[in-house]
């Protein structure tokens, strides 16, 4: 389609709504397109260059910034769901009919809830460092603390995304190095923005109705990734993803944290390459 | 190496300590082979052709009869740990001075043990379907009834290998033909293998010292596989597997059970080749 990459491909912007969203769209001219929902905070420079690159090579890519935040317009909403309903918006804004979703974090409780109230239009589903509705809550109080930094530093990075293993650490700062190549970086998100995420945050970890149970009525094959040791979400809530979902594959990576697809970005790329375009059907 | 696939290989048989030992050698003629330990009452006919033959193209690959098993002569001990110690006499009496291994069910057991015994014998691991001593005992008393079936029958297998849904039955059912293929099959266990099995089996249900403290010793890269609902070695040990061996990878596959592997061959081979082939170091 283009020779754009992740360092290159030049922000857009679509209306809809009221709202002008920013999305990066490149990769492939063939094949279902994939969606990219960011972490708490996280624009459009937040993901790997490797990681995206990589995927681009099978498919058109489409890296996007929800309602209010970076260089979207709008305010950020404050629950998981007004977020998805912003992602249908913005795809049927594209005129597209249905697309992979690749959800990160919160972008994974997006991507969970996107699926749950627009089905028809995900073909396939990746969650990675995520977690259920009313899941098993992170149990370190100084992640609390250090998210909430204004400017998070490199050590706080480290520390929120990787293993606290010399592996982990220089994997770290290998991506650090990675992700801040491109000079044109998309804004930080306001504080708006940031407060209305952690009060969805807050909701997203109320129960609704029975535990998990919203879980069995995703139909999509979905591909469930994380590190071993996720401070953020805890890793046993990938787990539980793929104990409920009815078909879903995952995948869990040693030495590794909530950022485990930055520390094993080929490998990651080859995992979801054989997802997305492997037989698998809806069961 | 040579021509010779799961089909066609001849049985060849080695002597140390008094057993002769039977096993099946072929694949490529380079590579750390890759030495494959068996399921309750299992013997070399009980793998899948599409599995060993994919991952032989890749390496050497050994099949084997523990000591009492099928071919093999002597008796079946009864601990885990006195299998192991037969598979290093076995690796030993073959000159070879390091492979990989992987353990299936009770062999994953022995796997452990083999590893945690014999470290040096052992560059990665591969446990599928599998649990840590001490783990998570099967829920379904009908499981235990139906495996201790004198002449497993069809319906049998599916029950205690795959997922009781369509997809799961009819790839039972593919995975049926496949194995059957060979005309000159191993013979089945003895009355007194299957026993001293059994004796292992709940020998190491039993806790010794701190429960999983063992696995953390476990330095070699691991690959652990299961089906999503593993009736035999619910699935919950093989989490409890990578989140206590300090570099595991972890792969769980949708709409199957114990026979993970079986049901879906070909992206088991792929994930199997990524990791053994793959830079992953020990920590």
């Amino acid at each position: 389609m283009t020779t754009d990459t992740h360092i290159t491909a030049p922000t857009r912007f679509v209306e809809a709504d009221g709202i002008r969203y920013a999305y990066r769209r490149f990769g492939a001219g063939t094949g279902t397109p994939l969606v990219f929902l960011q972490h708490f905070r996280g624009g459009l420079d937040h993901w790997d260059p490797s990681v995206i690159d990589g995927l681009a090579a099978g498919r058109p890519v489409i890296l996007f910034d929800n309602a209010g935040v970076a260089s979207s317009s709008g305010e950020t909403p404050d629950t998981v769901e007004a977020m998805a309903d912003h992602v249908a918006t913005f795809v049927n804004a594209l005129g597209l009919t249905q697309v992979d979703v690749l959800g990160f974090s919160i972008g994974g409780f997006v991507a969970q809830a996107f699926t749950l109230r627009h089905p028809h239009l995900v073909r396939r589903l990746v969650l990675v460092g995520t977690g259920p509705r009313n899941g098993e809550p992170l149990s370190d109080r100084r992640v609390l603390q250090v998210a909430s930094n204004p400017v998070p530093t490199l050590d706080d990075f480290l520390f929120l995304f990787f293993a606290p293993s010399e592996t982990g650490r220089a994997a770290g700062k290998a991506f650090w190095e990675r992700r801040h190549q491109r000079t044109d970086q998309d804004p930080p998100s306001s504080l708006q923005s940031a407060q209305a995420q952690t009060a969805a945050l807050l909701e997203w970890h109320q129960p609704r109705g029975e535990r998990y149970a919203e879980l069995r009525t995703i139909d999509q094959p979905t591909l469930v990734v994380n590190g071993n040791d996720d401070v953020m979400v805890p890793t046993v809530n990938s787990f539980t993803l793929s104990q409920h979902i009815p078909n879903a594959q995952l995948i869990i990576y040693p030495d590794s944290g909530h950022g485990s697809q930055f520390q094993y970005p080929e490998l990651f790329v080859t995992h979801t390459r054989l997802f997305l375009e492997g037989d698998q059907r809806p069961l």
